[in-house]
């Protein structure tokens, strides 16, 4: 079982990241499940702007996609500013909008993406407010992706550290990282069934 | 197996509610998969403001919690007014927030609420535009109250109907009651085993 | 000059309201400022459902337009739910909605909105995080129904109150209020001259 | 007068954009209002990641800087992904951050931002939903940054163009010049009085 957690810090290594010490946490936490976790920061990459699988001229966005392709857990772990994620998260959600519209990315018998079976969470970190506002649009973005979303599987860490909201952080994320380990060997126990591609056709005859 | 569907339109019964059809489409094809489904117009109850469980002076929320206690999928139907959720949803988040809080919601070994095992999804009509950022909310929402949320598990009818945009509302919908169908029984053959309390006790050694 | 202030609290008189203590301060400082303000605690009024101006059965909705009509300066104050507005302001962003289709808000020379002139912002309170997405939702709204929006016009109380966050509650609050005043003088004295009805007929020649 | 309008497309130039051909519908709307509108497409220049004023490292984003500094009018033009802002209109929000933190951008004696006396608006494209909660993000961050937002300062082109809906789009977008057109001019008559530092002053005496 794999984890990838991407590092949406707006700071190139080897820059302290807060976002980036949140995101080792989970690591841990998951090797501690027996999960490996990769942890990428992507600022450190040549991620070209685009809603392509591959956008060319040295995009080193197809590397990152394979190491997707094979974990069973995806982690966004991002910084809020102006109350919104950082426009590296959004840049993560753009490329990945490649799996709608990309046949490779379908199953050819079922039309599932191929997170199906995949399982997503995401950590926030912040100067002051906007973490459940960043929290819905990466999960929703998700979810339409065709990951799973498990029940509380946000842990955000805004505003300063330490005390109760420090205590607040580790709780969710303890419960974030059991939830999204319980439902990744489910689902490689149970691959879901849906045939995607033969609801359409029974939906194509509804419009008659 | 049971769904419990509240469609949040703001016109009382017998006025015609597009949300209302939108649901009565989703009951139908719940049936079919062998899923008993109610539906609840909100508007049509004396449901208080505030976040207890039990408002009292003749609240009638108690009784649809209890419908929602004994259902297995749980879905949020509601216009969009303004780009934004109908209060009348955003009043269902607010009542549903004593899980959080009322010791009632939660159990006495694992700590896990007693929306853990539960799925959920949304439908969402709207004269134009805002049905991603209902369905973000709502679905932050519902994960946040200890609700699964399978893939592709909200479906929209947003502008004029028929045509491209009819079929894309109607492919979706069999999507998402598919996806919600067999997570819904994925989780009653195996119910999440996350201990909370532990999990909880675990984060308060860490922070000394 | 006259200020209406809508309080959205989910608890009704007399209980005590933390947004109805931020209202308190907001009004303290308009009165310095010469401004007499009125805060109206929704929740105390029959306000029924709907996106009509009157939708009778004893609704008291109408009132409240009519105060709002009066008024150069709006403040919708409101707590956070899940991360989100009220549903009770969300209910006041919905009674506006006719201000688009209903005739008799609209000037029959310019179009203009009966809102046009009027300034609006808004102040929130909530035990941790959203003040930055309601600000953004309500005050989108609110520059959507015609009203201008000063900058730096919404001021919030999240979290414990005291100490460092107290005084940055403070001092947006009186930057708020400042500008508030300063625009509603400015467009008192020069109304905006947008003619939306003959803007409307130029844009009608563009579709040939 | 003078505007200046980011395009936010994720396609570099000489690719054809939808979003800058708004843009350029509005350039030549400001034009016949006598201001001159300068375009600058995002993606061709090289923009560092970060919320400082100058990044280094032969970062761009200082030169564009200085346009906005001399423009009287600011419009952020930015596609839809996912029901989101681009990544890139996020990033122009996140470059601005620095107006909060660098002294250089606040007036020595009233502390107001460079940004006051300036008016911000926006337009968005996008293939389907997401034009609202765009303009919500954008709009706020831009008043929260020191900007006067007008009313109906965005317009929108979501989905097939052509009919109804290209006028639509065609009839706010001349509403927002107008308006924006109207505030720039008022605000460079009657520049804001109020003293942000004062202000502060007095809030801090509060705290006692």
């Amino acid at each position: 079982m794999k984890a990838l957690i991407i590092n949406c810090t707006l700071k190139p290594s080897p820059q302290f990241s807060n976002t980036g010490a949140l995101a080792q946490k989970a690591e841990r936490q998951l090797r501690e499940n027996g999960i490996t976790a990769e942890i990428i920061r992507l600022v450190d990459y040549n991620i070209k702007p685009g809603t392509e699988a591959d956008m060319g001229n040295g995009d080193e966005w197809p590397a990152i996609l394979d190491k997707l392709k094979a974990a069973n857990i995806f982690i966004i772990a991002t910084p809020v500013w102006m109350g919104h994620l950082a426009s590296t998260a959004q840049h993560v959600i753009e490329r990945l909008d490649s799996i709608f519209h990309d046949e490779q990315f379908a199953d050819k018998e079922t039309g599932q993406y191929i997170t199906y079976n995949k399982v997503a969470g995401c950590l926030i970190t912040g100067n002051e407010d906007g973490a459940h506002s960043c929290a819905a649009q990466v999960l929703w973005a998700m979810q339409e992706l065709g990951f799973t979303i498990p029940p509380n599987v946000n842990a955000y860490w805004v505003g300063m550290a330490g005390g109760e909201q420090y205590f607040y952080t580790y709780y969710t994320m303890r419960w974030m990282i059991a939830n999204l380990t319980y439902f990744a060997k489910l689902l490689k126990d149970n691959p879901i069934t849906s045939n995607l591609k033969k609801l359409k056709e029974m939906a194509e005859k509804e419009r008659d």
